[in-house]
Order: structure tokens, then sequence, then C-alpha cells
């Protein structure tokens, strides 16, 4: 499909190239700062002409190979240093959710520039955009011609629109070639390798539902490691196809742009999340991996599309634990879910790791087991399961083994965020008790596994019982016609709070209960007598067509709450 | 074959045994000091009841899960301390090739004291273990009951013998138990985690031709990220089996001592390499990864218990490259080689990448591709070929990517070695120009891969050519009658220096030449004739029953040399 395309004369590289940066002075021959810009080098020298990076559902598609990228991706590093680009310097990008290969070039050639990407989501509104590239103040931007129209009036730092085609002409591309000519042919040594790992390798914003959006700042070491520990994890390798589903701007894209590099698989882009593209690509163009929260998920198992897969997928699922119904539409399609969890800082911090025993289980004691957060990554350190900190103290106390009682989740080692940029306050509030605090409730099992109960906010306090809406939702989620499912507090005179449940149907389902909600309420109700302790059954059922969501697929009770308020 | 085996109670840790060290102090929360000791608690948590090691082929098997492999770690430790060992201490540690589980427990409990670990060769020769022992001033010894004899007399440290029962009683055991004895239940929230993570790991002597074993110091940070690439690049996981073959002692084991553990795999251990037992464990314990030098590899396909393999296992080989007639045999039985190049260092730092334009190629072309050493690996940093430096200066120039020219392999990155212990000076001359002199003579092909033509001493220089022994070697060793060849020079008064062959028959063929020596003779120069320039054949072929080799499993070029010395 794309063997029309010549790239452009700007991203050969020369014969010979050498594919390492000038090391800065002083280093011993034994110590090299951490640094995922290594594994792009190390691809390009190892498989050259290896397909790294396709894009092919465009108008104009384009595949470029490991050489080919990393010329680019050296170009686009130039670029930057003629622009005036200094190291420490941000570099915003507002591209495609997935992914132009705008984005996927960033991930690498913005380091290469010892500058910061800071990656803005594109389902944000105008004043939001604003106020990242105010805060992050970042010095350039780089924008998919889709998305000029979110950026602020009268700005004051350059433009880079990428039309997406890959072709001369393409304002991105003559910026690349820019780049090339700038760099007077000194190729990658005319470049210099970071001295500090702990530099700033990305700024993400979080899409925090309340208060202004936080820029999470990580590390180039924590990169480094969490890329390596997600490739490991997910087994990814050279034979691996990767497809983006998960929008790259989620948390760097939870390390994958560089662990898909350092594992030598083909990533295939796709500028929106469409599920029969997806099931295209699942079908027909090797697809062995792929990240989404559960909600992508959930579109992709039911798309009509849906077909049992000739060779095993791994879907990589953060952002949620998956339902036991969702945890069935995978298996059987063929799709193996391995289930993570994270934070907008590194993506996975922990991993849902299967033992043997569970295939002795049903089905649906199996996935509660599954929804588990479980136990730290590979290269992450401590996730520990503890007490409020008592007023005027620090110090934290882990909740006992029993996988009952609630405390909250704190995280700390290499794969924990450098800081909130210039928001000291707030990282000082996050690190207290010298753990990463992450406003995630949850249980410690005996053997280990954390286990999310709610945030703080989500639990309903239901005749002076705690339940848990995540509970609750797993629960109803079980039932044949519900597709997704969302539980809030709603105020109750006798009880406090009563669960009030979201919830849309199947489209398989809808026929059969249509003009028939309230026998639909009724049943499901009886369904969670039968699962659940009364204090935690719905006393509401609201049938809706669809769920509100955040930009980046959270289903945003906030909403759910304001509805259930004027009730 | 061991369910009638019972650990001591010293073994089995408590319920809800905390898996953590004590955090040294004002460690940020995003900064953690990496270290492999971390593996084996994350195992112990997330795989408590997995067989994590056994040793089943002696007189009291044993196996041992990682809950109860770790506790025994954390009893040494302990053990360690109450003996007086101090942090950066020596632990010398003599036990047989391989393992006693002595040696596995070595890797991990040593390290939780903070102490270094040092492995001796068990073949060394009594005045060879004491220099070592003098020379690394080891505090304390660990000693297997079979080599009990190495020991100098009138030490003045402690030495703890191990029977290799497993059982109370064995003087190891009782140490152990004294070691859980004085934690007082502390666990491992009693000992601390090392600060700093360029502190040594580990102390293993080279087994130096010529002049006094040189000490080798590798860091923490160095092992843990060469055994997260050894698991990477070998693929070991939960559902992996790996079998001792390589002796641990041989640059601790490649890291593989922590890889199997960061990997979750099983590790079965054989106190000698015995290839009936080998092909055992093969074809009945479902091994599926190993590691061995060609000469090892070659007694493995050579046995009588040798056949085709139900399920694939990966080789890893290094020591030296690959024949091609090796790579055939591997093959042919399934067993899949990974060519892979390091020194007494941290085991591999490159790698044969394979290309899928390979498998065009017939397996003499393709063999002679994978005996190349290849690229650095993944968390390896620069491997290069660089001219001798001139005189006065330290600036290293690589020699061209043409296959052609000889230079020197020089190495820097994370995974080089800290320094030659108590050896300023070999230190300062191994660094020589910024990076790690290997004294290996290679080329650089066009594509990035170095290959070894020899180490300086092995150039035979005839007629004023430079050939390269090892290449002759490489052809010799595609004879179907040839097991094993080692090639010297020999002085010649018409071209001063000119190849002598010695050779090993393979079991199949002594027979056919039994008595006719002479004509295998003519028959080998003549299949050298075909394939290599006329200085590079070898003027003279002595057929042999074996050949001399070093302790770790080297063939010892020096007493051939000595041998035509005479001639």
């Amino acid at each position: 499909m794309t063997s029309a395309f010549r790239p452009t004369p700007a991203s050969i590289p020369p014969p010979n190239a050498g594919l390492a940066l000038r090391q800065p002075k002083g280093l011993p021959p034994n110590f090299q700062p951490l640094n995922p810009l290594q594994f792009i080098l190390r691809a390009a020298d190892i498989y050259p002409n290896k397909v790294a990076l396709v894009h092919s559902d465009v108008k104009y598609p384009v595949s470029y190979t490991f050489a080919v990228w990393c010329q680019r991706i050296q170009n686009l590093a130039y670029a930057l240093i003629q622009a005036g680009i200094k190291p420490g310097d941000r570099v915003a990008i507002i591209a495609p959710n997935s992914y132009s290969c705008k984005v996927s070039d960033a991930h690498h050639g913005v380091l290469a520039a010892k500058a910061v990407p800071c990656p803005i989501n594109t389902r944000l509104k105008p004043a939001e955009v604003a106020y990242i590239l105010e805060h992050s103040r970042s010095s350039i931007i780089l924008v998919d011609h889709e998305f000029v129209h979110l950026l602020p009036q009268n700005l004051k730092v350059p433009v880079i629109v990428s039309n997406d085609t890959g072709r001369p002409g393409d304002p991105y591309e003559n910026f690349l070639s820019s780049g090339r000519a700038f760099s007077q042919e000194r190729g990658w040594a005319g470049l210099e390798y970071d001295a500090d790992e702990n530099s700033a390798a990305t700024l993400c914003y979080t899409s925090g539902t309340t208060g202004r959006p936080k820029g999470v700042v990580t590390t180039l070491r924590g990169s480094y490691l969490a890329a390596i520990a997600n490739a490991y994890e997910s087994r990814i390798h050279l034979e691996s196809t990767y497809l983006w589903i998960l929008p790259m701007f989620h948390a760097a894209g939870w390390t994958f742009p560089w662990a898909n590099v350092f594992g030598f698989a083909t990533q295939i882009c796709l500028r929106t999340v469409d599920n029969s593209l997806i099931w295209k690509h699942f079908l027909q163009s090797g697809v062995t991996h792929y990240c989404g929260a559960p909600t992508v998920q959930i579109g992709i198992v039911n798309h009509p599309s849906a077909k049992k897969l000739p060779r095993p997928i791994s879907a990589i699922i953060a952002g949620a634990a998956p339902t036991a119904s969702l945890i069935a539409s995978l298996e059987q399609l063929g799709i193996t879910p391995i289930h993570v969890y994270g934070l907008t800082l590194y993506g996975p911090f922990t991993r849902n790791f299967p033992q043997a025993a569970w295939a002795n289980l049903s089905l649906q004691e199996r996935s509660k087991i599954m929804a588990r957060q479980g136990h730290p990554f590979a290269t992450a350190q401590d996730a520990r399961v503890v007490y409020p900190p008592k007023d005027g103290t620090d110090t934290l106390v882990d909740v006992p083994r029993d996988g009952k009682t609630v405390g909250e989740i704190v995280t700390r080692g290499n794969i924990v965020m450098k800081e909130y940029f210039r928001d000291p306050e707030a990282t000082a509030k996050a690190f207290r008790g010298g753990s990463f605090n992450s406003g995630d409730l949850a249980v410690m099992h005996p053997d280990g596994a954390v286990a999310i109960v709610d945030r703080s906010k989500d639990i309903i306090i239901s005749g002076g019982e705690n339940a848990s809406s995540l509970a609750i939702e797993q629960e109803l989620a079980s039932h044949p016609c519900v597709l997704e499912v969302a539980v809030v507090a709603r105020n109750s005179f006798k009880w406090g709070e009563r669960p009030h449940a979201f919830v849309t149907l199947r489209p398989t389902s809808i026929a059969k209960w249509k003009g028939r909600h309230g026998d639909f309420e009724k049943e499901l109700k009886a369904h969670a007598k039968e699962r659940l302790p009364g204090f935690a059954c719905p006393e509401w059922v609201s049938i809706v067509s669809e769920l509100p969501k955040t930009s980046t697929g959270k289903i945003l009770k906030f909403d759910l709450r304001k509805i259930v308020a004027k009730l």
C-alpha cells in the first residue's frame, strides 16, 4: 500500500551513518546515563531496513524503516536547535489520537535536542490547550493540521504545522529538511548525549476532573527503565507489531513509543480510534500488541467485525480494571488481557501477574482476581497500601494484608514521576511521607496483590456502610445485556447515600428491552441482589445511550453526580 | 523426586513475611539504587510457591520455592553479619561447577549483607586458590565438601563447609540456622538496602593465561541492567526452566543467577557437566534455556543420548564463536543458538542479531554470519573496533566498516567492569582511551557487526600475510570428521610462521581413520585448500585424543604453542 511512497531526500541517511551522539565530557568508561533515545539508534544500527513505522490509513500513506525514521528524528533534533530550542525547553505537540508519525518522531527527536516533549490531549478545549501552552512555557509547537483551531490567537512562539503527508512541501517535512540542511551532515555526532539521566524526559498534563491540570515530569532514567519493563512484560520483540490505539499523549503513551523501539517492533499508527480499521489491522497486518482502557476495549470486542483471531494478540489494559464480561469477550476472540495499573506517570506501575492455580477457577472467580491491580512491575519498586497519615506526622503505616481494610496506594521507585512542573506545593503534597500518594483507595490482599476499591470520592456511604462503586459496577457488568456501567452515590433520606447505576445496553440487547426499561431495571436489581450486600444494591437504574467520558476515555462520574444531584 | 524433602525450620518464612529491606535514609521517592537483589524479593512476593531451585541429581535432592529460597538467602545475610562481615567485605565461594545451591544462594545473600561474593574456579590448583583468597582479602569462605582440599593450611578466616545435603546437621545449614536465630525475626526489614548503585556487586578472577589472575569488580547497577538484558534477550519468563551447565564462577554466571530470578524461571543445578544428566533434563524436565561455551556444546550435541527435542531449547553461546558444524548440529536437535560475546565482566556484551534475509543462505554461509559477534546487547552501549592508539595519544580511531581492517574491540557503557581489584595500574591500562580495551582483535562489517578475528597473539604471520587462526579453525571444523580443532603458529624457515592444526575426531569417525592418520591429514589439507588462501592452509595436522583446556573450557593454545616450539 505504501510501496509508491519515497521518503524525502532529507530522510535518507548517508551511507555508513554513525549512530552515536557526542559523549558529554568526563563520563567514565563504565557509566552511561540511562536514556530511551538510545533505543532508536540501536534499532537503526541492527535492523536498519526493518519497517519501523506504518501510517497507512490516510490520504498519503507512509512507512519508514528504522534507518529512515532515525534520520528523520535526527533532522527534527537539528531543526529544533536551529529554531532556538535549548536543553530543557518544552516542545508542545498537538497531534491526532492516535497518531501522526509526528508524535512518534517527537518522543525521540525532542530528546535528541535535549528538550522535553509536551504532548497535549487533542480532545481538550482551546482554553485548556492555551493554559497548558502557557503553563508549560512551551517554546515551539508542533501541530497537526486538524488541530490548528485549538491554538490560541497571538501566539508568540513558532508553530510548525504538519499536513500528515510525509511529502515535500508539507510544512513539517520542510521543517525536517531545514534541520538536515542545518546539520551540515554532522550527523548524530553533532548532537550531545544528555549527561544527566535525571533530566526531564516528558511533560504530560493530567486531565484533572477538579482544578487545573497538573504537569507531570518524568526523567530519562525512569523512562528508560519503564520502557524496558514494558517491552519485557508485554514480550515485545523483533516479530511484534504494535497497533497504536492508546493516545500517545496519555502519559506519553505509557512509554510504549520507546518500548516498541527497544524491542525492534513495527508500529502501526492510526489517526482515530476507528474499530473498523482496528479490526482490519488485527486480521490483516499481523498485529500482536496494543494498549487501551477498558472502555476502548469494550468498543473493540463489540464491533461487528470482531471475530476469533487467527493468532493471539496481547492487550495491555489500564485506566480501570477489566470486568469479567470484558475478560471473557477478549479471551473468546483470542485476545490475552494483561491488566496493569499506573498513573499519569510512566504508565504501568503494577501488573496483575497470572497464577497457575487460576486455571481451575470459574470465569467469574478468575476475572475477579484478574481485576486486581496486582504486584509491582518489573522495574517498579514499592506499591503499598497505607492508612491516611495521622495529623502532624508523615509516617506511613501499611494496612493489614486482609483484602478488606481500605487505605491509599502509595508508590516509590525509579518509575515514579520527578515532580509536578512549576508546582512545588502540589509536588510536596504528592510526595508527603516519602512516597507518591496516588489518591486511589485500595485493599491489600493476603498474597500481596493491591486491589483498588475506588478513588476516595467514589465510595458510597450507604446506611453507614462503605460501598465501593467499583465493586458494584463489576457485578452489574456481569449481566449479559450490560455493555458499560457507572455507579455513583445519590442522596437518600433514609440511608444517607444509595447507589445509582447508569447503564448502556449491548447493541444486541437494545431491541429486547425497547419500551421495557422498567422490566430491565427490575431484572438488573435482582441480578445485583444475588451478588451484593443490600446496602450495595443499586436503588436506581438508568439506561442511557452513552456514558459521559473524559478525553482519555475515563467515565466522567463528576457529570453523573451532577445529574443525580438534580433528581 | 524431592517430595520427601522438607526444608529446615530455619528455611520457612514466617506468615506475611515483609519482603523489603530497610531503605537507606534520604532517598527521594522517585529514586531507587539499581540492585539485582531486588529480583528475589519480588519473585518471593509474586510467586512464593513456584519452584525456584532444583538440585535433584545428588544423594540428598532438594528443591526450594521462591519463598523458601528467599528465606534461606535472608538467613545467609544475617549469618554473614553475625560472622562479622561488613559492607564491602569479600565472601569467597568455592563450590562445584555447576552448582551447589550454595553458590546460587550467595549471589543474592551476600549482596543482602552488602558484601561482595567472590566465586572461585573449582578447577584451579591450591596455589592459585590461595593467591585469590589472599588477593581478594576474603573475610570468610563458603566451601563445598568436595573442594576443601583446595584451601590453604593455617587460614585465618572462618570456613563454612557445605555437605550439599540441605539437611539439619550440615555445617552450611547450621550456618543458615544461626543466621535465622541471630535475626531475631527482624526479617528483611532488619537488613539495609545498599544506598549506592555503584557499589561492588561481584569479584571474579580472570583465568589469565599469562601472569597472575586479575580480579574483575562489577557494580550493582551494571549487574541489574545486564541481568535484565539477559532475561529479555534470552526470553526467560515464568514458564522457563534454566539448566545450569555454565560454571557460575565464570563471570558470575554471566548474570544469569539474577536474570533467571528476574524472569521467575525455575533453575536446575548440576554439580558437574554430565552430558547424560544434561540430556535427561533436556528430555524430562522441561528445560528451555542453558548457557555454554562451544566446547561444552560440542560435548552435548555429540553425546549418545542426543536426539531431536520435543520442544525447542535456547542455547546461549559465548566464549568462542560456534562453528558451522556446531550450529547445524544444534539446530538439527531443536536447539536454537543465541551467539553472544562478552568478557570476564558481566557476560554478554554483544549479540549476533538474526536477520530475516539469512533464511535464504546456505548453512555454510549462514553460520559464517552467525559466528560474528554482532551488535551491542540490550543495555550495553558501545562496541567499537579501533586502531591501536598512536604513541603519546589516547585517541581511539575506528577502523573502516569494511569487514577487513583489523583493530581491537573496545567497549563502554553500564555493563563494563568497575575496575580490577587492588590493581589501579591494570585498571588504567584497561581503560586507556576512555574505553575498556578487550584485547580481542576484530573487524567491523559494513552492517556494524563486530567479528573477532583473533586475540592479538593468535594471529599467524605466514609469508608476511596475517592469517587468523580463528578463521582457519572455522573452515577445518566444517570437515565432517572433525570434532574440535585448534590452530597455532609454528615457526617455518621459509614462511616465518605457518599454521599447525590440532584436531580431535568425532567418536563416529575414530574407527574410520584408525592407523591412517596420514590419509586424514592429506584429506583435511585438501579440504582447507578449497576454502582458504594458501598462506592460511595448515602445513601440519596432528590428531589428538583431546585438546588442553582452561578450567573454564577455553582451549589452552599456550600449551599447544609449547608443543610446537619443541618440534
